[in-house]
């Protein structure tokens, strides 16, 4: 179990920017936890038009089932990254890549995330950390503490 | 002009958590704005079905407009906060509140800002603090610094 917090958070952010090797006209979060990134790089990269899509997992008669609802409509864009915290499985990014990318056959899409597990089934084009562990992101469980 | 940097976000947050007297089972953020308030009281509240919408200010011959756009479906919803980070003029909130509610006409709807300039034409039912001046919210500064 390892903390991420916002100090080295932000960090990050300034790392993802300076990778990023193109020019994004708009983002896409996986809620929630791609939310604050998004917000932070709309910013960094002067990019109003960011767009949530919900990928929400629940225990379906003992089966783990993945939903991916909401896609937004990405009319007017041409390159798109797509963030999330962690990818994990990978499961969430490759759903959520393949559905805006049946929606949107003209759009370029790439994809980023904080931590990338490398036995995830999908590999983002960019990443901070690798890691095998379990991640407490700032956003998760500061608001809880007394 | 003030800084509002993420410690004092945080006991924000767990201030509105407190005074919030419904249970909303939805969170529409306003973009950019509100994204880190609603990525936040999605876990604290336990709110997966968090939205967004984009509220967009521009001059257009010398003249200030606003454009909101990509209203979500709310499908499937009964009580929605929207929140935002600052309500300044009012215009934003207010104009999505009226979108909103003209396409769900049996949402209930409220919503929460953490500031508010008490000048605004709209005024939410949740605000942490009043203000007349420019806030420097923490998500728009620290990213941009060296």
């Amino acid at each position: 179990m390892r903390y991420y917090g916002y100090n080295e958070f932000l960090v990050d952010m300034k790392q993802l920017v300076n990778v990023l090797d193109f020019e994004p006209d708009g983002i896409v979060a996986i809620a929630r936890g791609g939310m604050s990134i998004a917000h932070v790089l709309g910013i960094a990269l002067d990019i109003n038009e960011v767009y949530l899509i919900n990928a929400i997992s629940y225990s379906d008669y003992q089966k783990e089932v993945l939903k991916i609802s909401n896609p937004p409509s990405l009319e007017g864009r041409k390159d798109i990254l797509i963030v999330d915290d962690i990818v994990d499985s990978g499961e969430s990014m490759q759903r959520v890549c393949q559905i805006l990318q049946d929606m949107n056959p003209d759009i370029h899409f790439k994809t980023a995330s904080i931590f990338y597990k490398p036995e995830a089934i999908f590999k983002p084009d960019y990443y901070i950390h690798q890691t095998h562990g379990w991640i407490e992101f700032f956003w998760e469980v500061d608001v809880l503490k007394d």
